[in-house]
């Protein structure tokens, strides 16, 4: 395999990329200025030594000055009392796109499917027990369930609020989903029932 | 022009409609048995002798036994505190699906467009004001307004209220809005920020 | 069932229709003007009458002056020596709006799928025999198989080859395929070998 | 900026890539074990030097024991005398993949647009003018416009051959087009009359 291929190869592992892609892809590459290339293939090389996971919300962030911590989980103005628990990090930044939530945040690190659970281990399930328990003698009252509106997602809150259920009914911390009802664009006509149900039941 | 043009010209009027699919149409007419060609001129001769607008609520009904009111409007068992208005009669199909709803409805008959809004006229605006000051007087408690979440649907909001203003006022009745947030199939990252707002106010 | 559902069940049945949208279709009935509807529901009712199948292509036509061929059948410019196969009527629109083909035509009335050849009953595969028998005593040389380019077509393409076989070897009548390659966009990048394949071999 | 949105910078003008994927893109950087990031980074900082552009047909090569010409100008199996101008080296990929042309290729570098022809200077027209007066001398007979089938593509055609004019002319080589008609997949009813056009002069 030539050099080309094998690069061909790395980009078809990048997330929704096809053979045809990968290869545009490559020949991109080829048509970068030097110096371009050089930046680029640094930046590949380094990227791990300047983005670390924060060792309390675990979402990836940029590390600047040895800090350990990410920007948000530093921020003294945001209510600890609440922790939404996402999926991955791109979730968080849809939430703060929206900047309607002051609380700190615990990425999960992917769904539990419904159908195939074995891989609940790569989840961070333990990370967040002992994080919910030692925050729970602090001043956490409430935990959001910040799924997707899917079984998978459903099958995920239900397996978060087993696996904290000691904590949170010892320490009277509620867990809360996200509310359902109509999205921006949704049609009356087009929405399924449940969805409308919760519209009615989330009237205000 | 044929015979065969002008019901292609008929079938152009339906609704999504082309050119193309019209003449499908007419090729299909074209296949169908005699008897089965009778009764589908005769069904459409005749529709609007077996269907009537229900002089309550303004949905089309079947007419059975000369009864002038819809089975919805008639039923007694349905709490009349609740009036949903809603655009056009599929939405009320879509809402009775969900099994969720007791009250009453009233269909406007459109929008009122954010951008172009002198066809007002068309609108059952009206019917609906003289409508809701006789119901004021009996039990009507709660307006809830089952538009669509984009412009048109929230400029239409805003008109109904301008226009029920004074008898909602006068009798303390509630108008509401259907509840925002994640619809079934949602997923965060790419929900938009007032979704993800209303999915956290509404959360619960 | 109600007057109002029959007729949804007969739009349900056009070509290309759900139930939502046949649903739609008996509403716009109801908003049709009375005069419009009593037209539409007579031009259904004697469509049969205005229209006939030609009874030497096949094709639907708008009957006049009890004139039985169509008018490309009675064409006396047509080009005699040459006949095109197609599947349905609306291919025969297709290649006369394109202007491009002098001959006459057959409708087959339907495709020979290549995994369910069960209903080849339906097609007029005796009549085309019968049909090409006679004209082959006359002037027919050419005959032209315009099928979709598909394993249906291509099917259907094989079988009337071997339906016809004994009188085109016995009058030397030659079968032919519409050609293939770049269609009208296509890009060489996304085009698949076989069409690139047929793109150099009739390159001109 | 930090190193990773410098990252999702260089990620974002890769071809076809959005904000949202260019960061999908960095996060699955960070996902890669240690080796796999130094090779990757490896194999684009040195990819210049392991590909190089063919010095007859100018697509990209991976480089071997510091051979100058491609595999396929090397090939003296190839027919010299036939010499097919592509747009860009993946139009070279499908034509190999169709397993149909035995010549030779050039790599025109770009499309001449209709309406904007300003960028002309970027393709290689000055060195493609040089070659065929080259291969002229020796044994070149047919030239091949193998260019997609749009405005643009037969504006480039159009320029190739005025281009040409004086060599083609003087030497007696022919120039072709692609041959068009309907490609895999295509139905006749929904086919554009220049496509039917072709099928029907191109049939056999």
């Amino acid at each position: 395999m030539t050099s080309f291929d094998k690069l061909i190869k790395y980009f078809e592992r990048f997330p929704g990329i096809g053979a045809r892609q990968a290869k545009r892809f490559a020949f991109h590459i080829l048509t970068l200025e030097e110096p371009d290339v050089v930046e680029l293939a640094e930046l590949i090389r380094t990227i791990n030594t300047s983005v670390a996971t924060c060792p309390s919300c675990y979402r990836f962030h940029s590390i600047y000055n040895d800090v350990l911590h990410c920007q948000i989980c530093r921020n003294e103005s945001r209510d600890r009392s609440k922790l939404t628990i996402v999926e991955r990090d791109t979730d968080i930044d849809a939430i703060e796109r929206s900047g309607t939530y002051n609380g700190l945040y615990f990425v999960l690190g992917g769904m539990v499917p419904l159908l195939d659970s074995h891989d609940i281990k790569k989840l961070r399930g333990g990370t967040l027990k002992h994080l919910v328990a030692e925050r729970a003698e602090q001043d956490l009252a409430e935990i959001i369930l910040g799924f997707s509106i899917n079984p998978d997602g459903e099958n995920t809150g239900r397996y978060i609020e087993m696996l904290l259920k000691d904590t949170t009914t010892k320490h009277a911390i509620t867990i809360t989903h996200l509310g359902r009802g109509l999205s921006t664009g949704s049609e009356l006509e087009y929405a399924d029932s449940e969805t409308i149900k919760n519209a009615f039941i989330n009237r205000s």
